[in-house]
């Protein structure tokens, strides 16, 4: 099997390392727009060697995984140069908008829109993890409009990977991703400025911060490049999940004000019942 | 070495068995509100045998490990009855008003006040860990008004559980603790909440979750019984910054209201660096 990956950072290696072990023998080319990252990815025996995007005509899986805007453009790219039994994947944050873009494209039926619920918060092929994706949830949409040979080939791919798959609407999947991935990311981001502001006044604040902090504050070092993206392309549904949110934490910071703390103590005990709902995800 | 813990949960515990492994020999004696973790850490060996208040007469050392409201009544109640060579030591997450309840206490010289950044989000003697304090910061203030051959022997525990010690008047303490603890906890209740509340219309959303939710959400696991009263304590502080936390968050979300999507990635870049600050925290 011949695999090109467009983008060798965490997710595009992370690919290239788990498809190693999974199908011995395959040969994997890969694509990006750093230099840096395409020789450590070769140094790193990520990748076999780099090409140039015309490698997708020999290509029997092409797996696009770059920034969600480098992703539209990347995606008509490469359905103009594929050819008739190829599979091309990509594994984005938002959907919606790529869906829409290679909707009329005339090999839409080689494209297959997915996102599997996988990351960590750093980048580059150095990040990159042979068993990231087991265990880990693959959200794939407009399923039906990939070839139907082709949705095996992926189908088989997710599965040595050891991926759940889940099938959903791109609008749907967008609405709902907001909530359980966009939003924290920019609650820790948020958190992260509010305490750094803090400190230009109130120095070493930050040796008295605990794991708690910590846990809450990680996905701040994610990576600017490529969040950036993802918020202008899911604006609408993030506007609405953080407004919410912000009337959540207004309202606690009035319950507080008033000392209404039985309300307060009660806020957090209906809360408390997501333990069980965190139990399965790690 | 005889150790009476007011207060057997998570914090409580973690002592005893602490403790236990560095002081071979110690005796152990505890005390809690509730008859059943009394029970279960007997059962787990956490304590030697429970015991009432007035065992505190015996004890070199009484550790007072209770929601920082019940921690007040608890101090005072402890130092009436300690004689001349008792440490009593507590582990809340406030310090102002417990500073402030014992200031003229005529044995305010037996107690020494503490606060080791450490712990989970789970609760109770089960939850209790033999090496929670290693390597985790003890914040230690008015450490003057402590007889000092009582500093001495706190100290010696400190150090043998493998903590660093960190001195801090108690509303410094209170203000910093705000935004590196108690802040990280609102933000992820508050997440918890907006997120469950749309899964009350979108089922499966948390099919969704990954990792980054896991983590940023973590703390809505916490103890409704143990925040409350610090959220009480540490009011003024508490309604500061999540004020400034609200600002940012509501900041951010103009900034993608009105696509200024190059500033919501310097916003992010700006944060970053936290990556530094934060890697030696675990």
């Amino acid at each position: 099997m011949k695999v090109h990956i467009v983008g060798i950072g965490l997710i595009g290696g992370s690919f290239a390392l788990g498809l190693r072990k999974a199908f011995p023998g395959v040969e994997i080319s890969g694509s990006d727009a750093s230099e840096a990252h395409l020789l450590e990815a070769e140094e790193l025996k990520i990748i076999d060697r780099s090409a140039n995007l015309e490698e997708v005509k020999e290509a029997d899986v092409v797996i696009i995984a770059v920034p969600v805007d480098v992703a539209k453009k990347v995606a008509v790219e490469v359905l103009d140069q594929v050819v008739n039994d190829t599979l091309v994947f990509d594994a984005g944050s938002t959907k919606a908008g790529l869906c829409e873009t290679v909707a009329d494209h005339p090999n839409r039926r080689n494209f297959l829109a997915a996102h599997p619920i996988a990351g960590t918060e750093f980048s580059g092929p150095g990040a990159a993890i042979e068993d990231l994706f087991r265990n880990k949830t693959n959200i794939i949409c407009e399923v039906e409009k990939t070839a139907f040979k082709l949705q095996e080939r992926a189908l088989e791919i997710f599965q040595k990977l050891g991926m759940r798959i889940r099938y959903m609407d791109p609008k749907a999947h967008d609405r709902h991703i907001a909530y359980v991935s966009h939003l924290s990311h920019i609650s820790s981001f948020m958190l992260g400025k509010t305490v750094l502001q803090k400190e230009q006044n109130e120095k070493d604040i930050f040796d008295l911060a605990g794991s708690g902090f910590a846990s809450t504050v990680r996905l701040a070092k994610s990576s600017p490049a490529m969040w950036t993206p993802i918020f202008q392309q899911n604006k609408e549904n993030i506007l609405e999940t953080l407004e919410e949110y912000i009337n959540n934490l207004s309202r606690f910071k009035d319950l507080i004000e008033k000392d209404d703390f039985q309300e307060v103590f009660l806020e957090m005990e209906r809360t408390n019942h997501i333990k069980t709902i965190l139990n399965g995800i790690n």
